[in-house]
């Protein structure tokens, strides 16, 4: 039900004042003020790329080979006729067909000439070469050919566009055309990211095949870490026991009693991960003399991993919370209770923990719920809502706090068997001696780094300054900004 | 403080190619680029909703029947006055006042002809027949009534705009308008969703009234098998030892003890009903040799409720975790420990662990933290953050292995009983019997799907293959996007 | 490569009538749609931000004073050039050079006159008096400037889009000027806010210098908690018995035993500062008759204090859970154990939990686990994804449930002792019996705004109702919409 009585109060001219909010009721007659948009191709994608579209206000029309059979599949709102009527009526076509069927779409070749094709496909494999969207530009060199929207799929299109906007990347050799399939994203709820020509759509389609990138390095450190710390505690525990001929060879506490203490030292090594690369940082830039040279490359690699090793610490920290739950009692850990006794009419005292115990509690809980709480800042609609300096403050301040936690943690758990000869009998030193050895190098350089005459020089290199360098360059704000990527 | 020297270069005609960015500045002479909205009402939500305007960069005119009254309430850059006075200034009138006053405003009828009213208003209870807004168009039809915004609480137009939009749903019977309101949620941070014509009012008036659609299916079905198995864990453990005449019936261990077996038992039955319908889905497609059939309804809605069930799945498992780990002790689990001795000096050596024990609780700690993973892949902006690929073998592949550890886990908690006599003594079998029975089967259906002559038959029809049928639709793009509803 | 083919079908006056979405590709004749950008400065934030810039379609040139050094650090797809060739090709300006280096602009005044000068420093103090941007326009009277940006760090710039917008807070003196910053912060992928006149660059410069100032409250209230019931605890524990002269005072108890009942206390106390003012605030209504009077400032400020502080209550329940679980075991909880009994045959049979252990222990674990649920009702893309009704069920009904069990848990921890003369031996009441006293209050309190006559009046007064007052005014929508700053 159009209404005629929606013509704004008359002349173009006097209202395109009001700017462009307006616009399209201003200056529109009384048909829709959205461009019709053509869809190729009836699958589930196409139905769920039909939905979208029509919740976000558009005239959908979509090009079937069996119009008839398929109109039922897909919503209200969304037309659904032969290929060639589709094409016909709208600017912006997208080609939602495997890439085996483009040359189907040849037959209506001259319907498409000077229209936009988005490329919206996928590939299983990564491809060597050519990618989708540059083979339909060569099939269709009349037409207007963008790479966009595959990094979306049918489930996201259907679903809801709270909680965030997801990621589009966009390329295409027309710029007019890559604006306007922006624009066309960002009307649709996601968010465009310009990758420039259409070469980059070979990138672009090689972005949904990857899993999970920026995990790598951290998962191959920290399984690192594992693997190593449970060979060496299952030499001392066991493998050096059954060399020694000792009998009953605990290896009923591989699982629960050996994977923790290894799982500890994992944790306790990722954590030093985490805040290593930062310290080092200050002193390559220290020897450099400026910030205006790159990192090396691992150290840049590092730096962008610690988010990961951070999550991967939490992770491997819970378990061993869990774990150590499970195990804690007299049973296995006998030096952190008084001795449990039975009385002479056959009754049972138990002992209480002694203060050691008690205290490596304390900090080993108060350690963990502080990194549950870096976790949860680091859920991106949380980042979102802190600042700068809180974001510094949590994951840099109280970084350093956890780290300093699980140490002390550490160290008094050991309290009482730093120097027992019985830590020798196996020619090597306890695990929780081993992981110690980080951390502490950790804590030291960044002690370093807080002398007043080294600090003071690595705020001036931070804020722009150069060692004996002639044309010294202007620097960006003068606050803490630039510095973020190096300062946690 | 307006400048003159802030006209660009001046003619437009020039400039327009500049494109839209810019226009608002270049084609404005030097007042205000944005049109007047007016709000009708001045109760907390017209407070909120100016506050929310203004902080867009829209001029914003308050009508009031006490201009005088109400005026401190409102933000700075609000300007207050009369109704009559507000509504003439713009073009664009929220109406924000209770139903039963609407007719109040026909005052201002001629006022209000050819504008755009933006009915925001909700019920308290769902309304059959007209809607509000189809109300107010009844009584204002010289005038065009959009619905919009009642999905955003008070609360919500005050609190920032960090974390992502919320969606708000608008009908109108006006494309143009529908178009304009639309745009302006776009303008206040929202994610605007076209309903269509204003008789989707009514569905739109009904929405904020709904409590947790979503859930309700996956809250019966996990409901439904933790009464049944509390109430079979209490007739194991309860009625049948005093229908029996036993002594010391254990009701003070009802709290915990049992409570946790059932909850144990409920924890795996519902992960066994996440990917249930998903194996089920493969065997529908399989029979029907298409994919182009829609599944039985039961099928669909059950597979919408997977994320709702895996949710409670997770919160179910961590209440078991927690009474298990505070009476995990020789006291209830004493078949997974030594004995604790007393030596002849009145000392006490606690037995510790056995592999039983020790591999059980490792397995569970697995299942559980994976468990917590997949929770936290499942917050809306930690999903935006991850491409399909990582999104399904996170809830995909991880899923399974957590299926797989907890199947194992409860395996071997009850290794040394599987057969023993005890077991019968009630005539049933023992809870964790029970409860593997269902991840059992699906364990053997999923590993049917994976056989090459049927995963390849299913992959088949997922890429839009079908059995005998003559015309073959053209299928989506070449890849698994098409697939995603049925392939976790 | 540009292609001439991509005029779709003509004349820009017939196309104006698709509307503004592809307004940019009709109107634009063949080359860039968007106006390019000039960036003063080339230190690691005009890095980050020419790369966003890029990334968002835009056409990128920086001026530095050293463009052939600076050149390499780059992104591809931005122009390097000096400071005058780079201010001649755009309108708008970044200025990200430090405060100190803004004169040396001047020497490029007259080509930056009549354009948008975009502030985006940072001070590391906050500043009384004039701000940077007010500095910046002194220095540039012929220029306009805006501030704007300054709260976005060059990590968020380089970062992705997904996971929802960050606020971007922006003021000029400029309405123009404004808009259309604030258009080009939206186009960027963030959510600006209107901040108005340029002296409210003050106020943004002062943001990212905030440090969690909501948390302030929240913090202070928690922590005086703590304090209070952590003296009191060691008073009764270790003070009373030093000065009683008793043997073997337990000072090894202190970090956990102790420090658990004191965590256990501030956890319910917290609760209830949670549900606190709003009951109040329903009495404060009641009082004055109407809703139309402010609440007086430290209930506004607590109101405002209450998501902060149901955070710091699970922050704190936390660790007293992981830290319960730690000692329980008959040492500390003996009373809620049965006797462990030594056999005449050496063996032990370790005494299970009695009826009160095992059901204080549910209920506490259920409170835990519902109060994790509002916690992740929280986050805020899970807040987005909920509408009024389900969040206010999720933190109004389900946490007066939290607080019930919690309650109740208490009781029952302590039901055996309530009387136990036990308890008065150091002149003072039990630990866990103090903390009860506010809970009881508000549950009783609570009650009260329940009873009928007293609901329903309250129920009036929200929508809208006054006593005794002659003008009434208009209520805002006739839902629950308008009450929700108090209706938790």
């Amino acid at each position: 039900m159009e209404k005629d009585s929606k013509t704004i109060s008359g002349d173009t001219e006097v209202k395109t004042k009001d700017g462009f909010l307006l616009s399209e009721v201003q200056e529109g007659s009384s048909k829709s003020s959205r461009p019709t948009l053509a869809i190729l191709g009836s699958g589930d994608y196409s139905r769920s790329l039909a939905e979208r579209l029509v919740r976000s206000g558009f005239p959908v029309v979509v090009g079937s080979r069996d119009p008839d059979r398929n109109r039922r599949l897909f919503p209200q709102g969304a037309e659904v006729t032969t290929r060639h009527a589709a094409v016909s009526q709208a600017d912006l076509v997208f080609v939602a067909v495997h890439r085996e069927n483009y040359p189907d779409l040849q037959a209506d070749r001259e319907a498409l000439a000077d229209k936009i094709l988005i490329d919206v496909s996928n590939s299983t494999k990564i491809r060597k070469g050519e990618s989708n969207a540059e083979y339909l530009a060569k099939l269709f060199p009349a037409s207007t050919v963008v790479k966009a929207f595959n990094v979306v799929s049918a489930w996201t299109l259907s679903s809801g566009l709270s909680g965030g906007s997801k990621e589009v990347f966009v390329s295409s050799d027309d710029h007019e055309a890559r604006q306007t399939v922006m624009q066309l994203a960002k009307e649709m709820g996601f968010a465009p990211v310009d990758y420039g020509s259409l070469l980059a759509s070979r990138e672009i389609e090689a972005i949904p095949l990857r899993l999970l990138p920026s995990w790598h390095l951290a998962l191959k450190m920290s399984f690192g870490a594992f693997v190593f710390l449970l060979l060496y505690t299952l030499y001392r525990g066991i493998v050096f026991k059954a060399i020694d001929g000792q009998p009953d060879i605990p290896f009923q506490h591989i699982p629960v009693h050996y994977c923790n203490r290894a799982l500890a030292g994992t944790a306790i090594t990722i954590l030093s991960f985490v805040y290593f690369p930062g310290v080092l940082a200050s002193f390559v830039q220290l020897y450099n003399g400026t910030k205006y040279r790159r990192f090396p490359g691992w150290l840049d690699k590092w730096l962008l991993a610690r988010k990961q090793l951070g999550l991967l610490c939490l992770f491997v920290a819970s378990i061993h919370a869990c774990l150590s739950l499970l195990e804690f009692s007299p049973a296995y850990y006998g030096r952190h209770f008084d001795k449990t006794t039975v009385t002479a009419d056959g009754g049972v005292v138990f002992g209480q923990m002694r203060w050691s115990g008690e205290t490596f509690l304390l900090f080993g809980a108060l350690a963990f719920f502080l990194m549950v709480v870096l976790g949860v800042s680091s859920i991106p609609s949380v980042t979102n809502a802190m600042n700068w300096r809180e974001f510094t403050f949590v994951q840099g301040k109280l970084g350093w706090v956890v780290l300093l936690l699980a140490t002390t943690h550490m160290v008094i758990y050991g309290v009482d068997i730093f120097v027992s000869p019985f830590l020798f009998v196996s020619y090597t030193i306890a695990g929780f001696q081993i992981t110690l050895i980080l951390p502490a190098i950790l804590i030291l350089l960044k002690v370093v780094t807080l002398l007043p005459c080294v600090s003071s020089r690595v705020n001036r290199i931070r804020r722009g300054w150069e060692r004996k360098v002639p044309g010294r360059e202007e620097t960006p704000n003068d606050g803490c900004q630039g510095d973020e990527m190096t300062s946690l």
